[in-house]
């Protein structure tokens, strides 16, 4: 997707210095900066600190950092997947890819792992910006038949977001943000609800940034203000990505989303989700019970950074000092509040028996 | 209530100076400082920006502004009424304490309707207090209930809170907090989850402040969180205030009120609003149809103001430059969300005939 007009993704292979390059997300909407990585401890460090995340992009990076392991220290393989396993515990994408690449890994002799390890991570890039694509063609044509619905066509498609599910959370085209871009592209007259989502505003800073890059209206919003805005009907669709689902249909996404979905539910608003198959995790059913909810550092509530008038990046506390905070980064929505979901196989239920046809 | 030890109220009159002393709530946590206002356009000004806010709180704040304003203009009275009216349009307070003053100005001539201002202003802090204190006894017998049948009597009563309801929104004592200082006082084991309340902090900054100064257990968290503890079982009961109360039982408070009824509903958790009578609006059915939500400038959502390392207070743009914002500063609670109301006249359904019986 484009950046002042230039297309970028969100990471690549740099062949000239065989290293890995990431846009620092943390820096965004400020300050574009692109930081390359050349060890496993820097690719480790980026997905902590999230200057890359999103599950699907946490996944690839992942890949790219097994990779500059093996090329490292091949004997290490094992050492290094659990290490990036660690550094994120709730997107289930990362999981897999490692899982996968291991798999792959471990029947080559060691001279070859790193060509190998390189090679599946630049098509697990690929594969990512096709799936993505794909979601965007399906879910647009959801938004095409809601247009179409829309008695008061004087008003654009009202879509309300939550977090960043666009480009900067894949490779490219995004998931939530990539059914967005495609129905732009068709002609439908659009207006995103943008949730600032606290507490590390990835709504304000992210999905803001892409959402105005490619030209789409967008207003943020408060976390708090969805309900609101839903009861007086300034609404039509909830539109959100998703770091791990259950088999069930259970959606585990950004914390907050759950509240967004009661408040979709409770005024008759669809609510989708749309994601790649690979965060589909077949081997859970109850994803209140199953899935580890991540518990991020307090700070990241208490303390809030931005720019100053004069440009200067500056963080600024909001609480008393000592005010202890609880950070939980995601929740669980249950399948009941899902409408359907959005994959790059097509648009299913959120119930077993659609999912399991996914596979 | 206490700072640092030491009693204040959140607004008092100085005879001295024959003017009305704030404390400055723009200020806190980080600066504790008093303001003294000496005319009624100071007053105004201490409104719009928040230096004083909640709804018994801007009553009672309008009340002395009309003193000052009949004090220095007799004639004006109409116009600073309007003035008046036109700082802040959702809470009802204000317009209830300056009605029933201008009725009883209006039967005294001028030279003495400075002198019957006054007076009139401080009954209704006093009487604030008052009926703040008996809120807070009504609802604390909720709380020893709630206590005497929970099952887990490990863990404390987990009490959510949204905003701030506390001395600082009223005279002293407060609404929702002052539920919880009664029970404090009673020696029930409590801790609060204290939402943030974007997009001006409440939470963060006032709620966290006035709980740690009383000594209460509480934690910050993130709007977003409370579905996510709900559905964990880590809260016993919503807890919060209210700006305005339909005749029916509709709740307009704080935006994202709203989203933590739907998910207190969701797990049967019981959500109670504590409010004074006279914040309840006799001649309202339907709160989505008939009360104004007042809609706030667009930077107290892209800019957040804060104190950085040195302690020097700073504000911090958090969007990309030119970011539009919606800034609905309340929502409505539809009455079939509301377990309970707490009034100083005692627990209520919140249902039109039961309402009535508190008039």
């Amino acid at each position: 997707m484009r950046v002042n007009g230039q297309h970028y993704r969100s990471i690549w292979y740099d062949a000239a210095k065989d290293s890995v390059c990431i846009i620092d997300q943390t820096l965004l909407p400020h300050h574009f900066e692109i930081k390359t990585l050349q060890t496993l401890e820097q690719v480790g460090e980026a997905i902590v600190n999230m200057r890359v995340r999103g599950a699907p992009l946490i996944g690839v990076t992942a890949a790219f950092g097994l990779y500059l392991a093996v090329r490292d220290q091949p004997q290490q393989r094992p050492q290094a997947i659990n290490y990036l396993l660690g550094t994120r515990p709730t997107a289930v994408n990362l999981a897999w890819a490692l899982k996968l690449m291991d798999a792959q890994l471990q029947l080559l002799p060691a001279a070859d792992q790193a060509r190998a390890a390189l090679e599946f991570a630049r098509q697990l890039a690929e594969q990512d910006v096709l799936d993505c694509a794909s979601i965007g063609e399906h879910g647009s044509q959801l938004l095409e038949q809601l247009w179409e619905n829309k008695t008061d066509k004087n008003a654009p498609l009202q879509i309300l977001t939550h977090c960043n599910a666009g480009w900067l959370a894949t490779v490219d085209w995004g998931t939530a943000l990539a059914v967005i871009y495609k129905a732009q592209a068709k002609g439908i007259p659009l207006h995103v609800w943008v949730d600032e989502t606290r507490p590390r505003n990835q709504g304000a800073a992210l999905t803001t940034w892409e959402l105005q890059q490619q030209g789409v209206p967008c207003t943020l919003i408060a976390d708090n203000t969805g309900g609101h805005l839903m009861q007086r009907g300034m609404v039509d669709l909830c539109l959100v990505g998703s770091d791990r689902t259950t088999v069930t249909g259970d959606v585990c996404n950004k914390i907050g989303t759950y509240l967004k979905a009661l408040a979709a539910h409770d005024n008759g608003i669809p609510f989708y989700v749309a994601l790649p198959v690979s965060s589909i995790d077949f081997a859970l059913q109850d994803g209140l019970a199953q899935i580890p909810i991540e518990l991020r550092d307090g700070t990241e509530i208490t303390h809030i950074t931005g720019i100053d008038s004069d440009g200067t990046r500056r963080t600024v506390g909001i609480a008393p000092a000592g005010t202890q905070a609880a950070n939980y980064a995601f929740d669980v929505t249950p399948a009941r509040l899902v409408t359907a979901l959005i994959t790059e196989k097509g648009v299913c239920k959120a119930d077993q028996d659609s999912i399991l046809r996914l596979k």
